[in-house]
């Protein structure tokens, strides 16, 4: 706890612009003190750094009114959606205002011929799906919580189907942002391809509400599979089931899903959902397609499976048995905290080639035994990116340590191995030391440099991705 | 022609630059006129600016020097990789170096399990493909011509398979760039996914040498398929052809090409290519997958385009009647030209969402009949991209400013049909006043932001994209 300092706060354009927004915002200015903790909510990981006030705009006009004012007054504007990120991008170090996007939640237009929809950024990733259920179409991206599309966008989120569909970056047709100057940029328009000028839309997606804060998205939408299949197959090591990975993709197998599970991942699953399964590393896959399609492509991944090593193969198209099948998946995280009760899930995030993810795994649950942290593992194996829940007594500041040592090791090792130290949750505050080892000064200056050209007084989100520069941090 | 203002010259610190090159480079620095000419080849549309010399850098090292030198005397560098780019991004306004990447075309790295490959800027897209064959892998974008990736990078191209495996940008996993400042900046590392940043990857990739230099790639691949099916279908009309797309989208059809040729081009191909198709729209359509799934998906699509009065369908798996079938596309560049003897073809490159495709090709064709211009279509429908080839007698003043009274015409319909001015050739010289009218004033404003942090003394290929700043144009 207190992992993260605190940096110095504009006191008195704070209280101007407290008093200002008041005025023109009236109630909808918050600043009780559990609001607002609840506002800079993080892991437990990192400690809670809330905002001095909580404003929930209603329209990209009003982003405009409140970034002008905080911008008059030098304080820091920290864009909040559903407080689901797990890297502390919601923390306000230097304090400032919080915008809560949660009222700017309506789905704009859905263009089923176009297969896209243009949303406000508070609405969630299951309400869109809700939304779409009578189109035939539905949003695949599905990081684990049901997050906000905007927060979802601002950290480049994915989850279990990135490896057919892509991450937000692959999903995100255009968008609008108010800048740090207050004014709007569309970064596209609605056609599917463009080489229209830079890339502003994929520039802003992941920048962390560091560049611009994102008050509307156009989203791609996919086509409701005519048929789905679900298939799961034990292995007899860890390297077993990546080399299957491998070799299926190299075949051109369409994989929709392609989970890995470790053997204390499966251990804590077959006890927390009196499962069988051998407590070996299993995968779970689903593929979409025609009928004949999806089992084709489950029996031809069977006989890959074979080749590895791979037993107990399982497949079908039936909805409740494949939800049977999956049930280990969709209750890794239950299962993980139950293995140990008491303890809190602290998450890694590391993707590396795939040639080395194997390796990667391994050494990381020797490393495990070493330090003697219990930690299952899943993983979005057909990304090269897991995750080891890490499960952390947090009353004990020796195993947070042990932890945090922890950490530092794999993403160093991720990074050696041509990888990257986050997949998919992002840098935020508790990965800005890994940034520069991975990507070098090169990277960090041109990212300072294009951090200066659009938020020289460094209003937004400051003290995320720490910018090695004076301007940034 | 002479359409393209030149830009102020520093005639002092090119004079030095160029001496201190020379000192540095020898005979690696080439000021012959006709090969000076040659590097800033343009369509013939725009006029020719050349540099003041061509440089050949052999590494990434040296491109760092070159760099510096051009920075400390102010001096333009454009890079060129095969001078085929449609819209003078090799052009020359204010004089310059051309830095001539033909000479670093070495593939560096094949990764196979992880289905990637590092290469220099130099390799062309063939001499790629031709290195992979016995891999089992492929790299899918294909442009017309047999251009360079670095530069099919810096442009974003794609081509006839963007609708399966997307755009430069989607295939792009991490790159070397030389700055204006002479620092090599590694955007990312090998990992799939990474929400390690700003994306500097995607910001780099269709910049236009604007930002910086390309010195290295490493690209994704996707595994050979088992098995392609071809399928040709006629329609009654551009709106039936369009709605068949449409519907086989929403179904989840993966189609790996679909290619429209609009009656004009189908009528020059029949007599280019002495073919009997009906001169009413026609889609060319290829499938990857398995043996039965490409049968399966050929079969599905006949269905859905019977459904809007498609007739003539045909469908093989064999690799000479998949040939015959797609002689109408491979052809209709220069059955376009034979079409109009003597007359020389210019590109527009709009692209619209889907629902608006048959709108846009429709009135593209009625004011073409109005305007007498004659200009076969052939499209990217699958991306809603499409090209009309203008065959233009570039003697006739008067022809070529009807032509681009056409052009801007189009843009205009497609940016009011939410759509983009290029798709897929950028925005270089020819389009630059374009892109303000699609994107508006705060992404000119992001962009200019951008480009003062990275390039404030302007020395990247200035005059492309005419961002509206006083420091970039």
């Amino acid at each position: 706890m207190g992992l993260i300092a605190d940096l110095p706060r504009n006191e008195d354009g704070i209280a101007t612009a407290l008093a200002v927004l008041t005025q023109r915002f009236g109630a909808r200015v918050e600043t009780g003190q559990s609001l607002r903790e609840q506002h800079g909510h993080t892991t437990t990981w990192l400690g809670n750094q809330p905002p001095d006030a909580v404003i929930f705009p209603q329209s990209t006009e009003e982003v405009q009114e409140i970034v002008r004012i905080c911008a008059t007054h030098r304080v820091p504007v920290i864009p909040f959606g559903t407080g689901t990120s797990l890297e502390g991008h919601v923390n306000a170090p230097a304090g400032g205002i919080s915008l809560d996007f949660s009222q700017m939640n309506r789905i704009l237009a859905v263009h089923a011929e176009d297969m896209d929809v243009t949303i406000q950024p508070g609405v969630t990733r299951k309400a869109l799906n809700t939304h779409l259920r009578d189109t035939g179409l539905f949003f695949p991206i599905d990081p684990g919580a049901d997050a906000s599309l905007g927060g979802m966008a601002a950290t480049n989120a994915s989850g279990t189907c990135a490896v057919r569909y892509g991450t937000m970056k692959d999903n995100v047709l255009a968008l609008k942002a108010v800048l740090p100057s207050g004014e709007v940029v569309t970064s596209a328009k609605r056609a599917r391809k463009s080489s229209a000028g830079y890339d502003l839309t994929r520039l802003i997606v992941g920048s962390e509400g560091t560049l611009g804060l994102i008050t509307e998205l156009t989203l791609k939408l996919q086509g409701i599979p005519e048929a789905t299949s679900a298939a799961t197959c034990s292995f007899p090591s860890v390297e077993a089931a990546c080399n299957t990975v491998i070799a299926a993709f190299q075949y051109g197998l369409p994989v929709a899903r392609i989970e890995l599970l470790n053997a204390v991942q499966v251990r804590a699953c077959n006890a927390y959902s009196k499962l069988n399964l051998p407590e070996t590393p299993l995968l779970l896959l689903e593929f979409h397609g025609t009928e004949a399609g999806v089992t084709e492509q489950a029996e031809v991944f069977g006989e890959i499976a074979g080749e590895f090593g791979g037993t107990e193969f399982t497949f079908t198209t039936r909805e409740e048995e494949r939800n049977a099948l999956w049930q280990a998946r969709h209750d890794a995280y239950w299962a993980a905290l139950a293995y140990q009760p008491g303890a809190q899930a602290l998450s890694t995030d590391v993707c590396v080639p795939l040639s080395r993810l194997a390796d990667c795994v391994t050494e990381t649950e020797h490393k495990l035994e070493e330090l003697g942290i219990t930690a299952p593992v899943v993983g979005h194996v057909g990304d090269g990116n897991f995750h080891a829940l890490l499960l952390i007594d947090m009353d004990k500041p020796e195993e947070i340590a042990r932890a945090e040592g922890f950490v530092g090791w794999l993403n160093d090792l991720a990074i050696s191995m041509d990888g990257t130290c986050t997949g998919e949750h992002g840098i935020g505050q508790g990965k800005a030391k890994y940034l520069e080892r991975e990507l070098g000064a090169g990277a960090m200056d041109m990212m300072a440099a294009i951090k200066r050209g659009i938020d020289p007084d460094n209003i937004f989100n400051p003290g995320k991705m720490r910018l090695p520069n004076g301007a940034v941090d």
